[in-house]
């Protein structure tokens, strides 16, 4: 049943604001804690039937929130998009100090590293 | 009582389907076809003062869930950010065209191009 965890969690991390307080205690013991749905069962003292329900439920609502506001989409384009500025500028830095020795080179270079670090802050603040 | 009309607007963008229909219908309205607080009440058969309240809760919710998720804000970084790569990748552009011409920097000027207009994608897509 767990599909995606890594998808699911980032989903939780940007969305549980949406889910009740009962569905966000599951998920997190379902997909945090990686207890079985038996498990969780007995510890929440409901049938193991109702907790798939109530995982499948916070799946649903998280999905439809990605779907309305796409912020995890975003997430992933915003870490794409700085990793390969990243490794740009670095070949750029590199060719400046090997081959070309250029001041305005070296400048734009500076002043690409600062967009880098400013779109990775964007990044960890994501979550 | 007309604030930050720009910043509404994007507000309204981001998170309008958070409002009710008729707060949604006298928002716009109010800051997108710009019709005073009257002529809005006469139209929709409310007084004066409710259309106030109803815009003053509409503004308190957008404002609310821009505390929460912070999109607007996210919005114009990206912003900020693809336009100061824009202006880096074009003086490196011109430096390898006047001075260096180097194949390397030629290389690299295209993939940040490339950067930029995904960044500039992603604001697009953000509205």
């Amino acid at each position: 049943m767990k599909g995606k965890p890594l998808e699911m969690s980032l989903l939780f991390d940007f969305y549980g604001d949406a889910l009740t307080e009962k569905q966000r205690a599951v998920f997190e013991l379902y997909y945090h804690d990686d207890l079985s749905l038996s498990e969780i069962a007995s510890f929440a003292g409901i049938t193991r039937q109702g907790v798939r329900d109530s995982i499948k439920r916070a799946e649903h609502t998280l999905e439809q929130m990605e779907q309305r506001l796409g912020l995890v989409g975003r997430y992933h384009m915003i870490q794409q998009c700085s990793t390969a500025l990243a490794c740009e500028t670095e070949r750029l830095r590199s060719r400046n100090h090997t081959a070309l020795h250029d001041p305005i080179v070296g400048e734009i270079t500076e002043h690409l590293e600062n967009i880098v670090r400013r779109l990775r802050q964007e990044v960890s603040d994501g979550i």
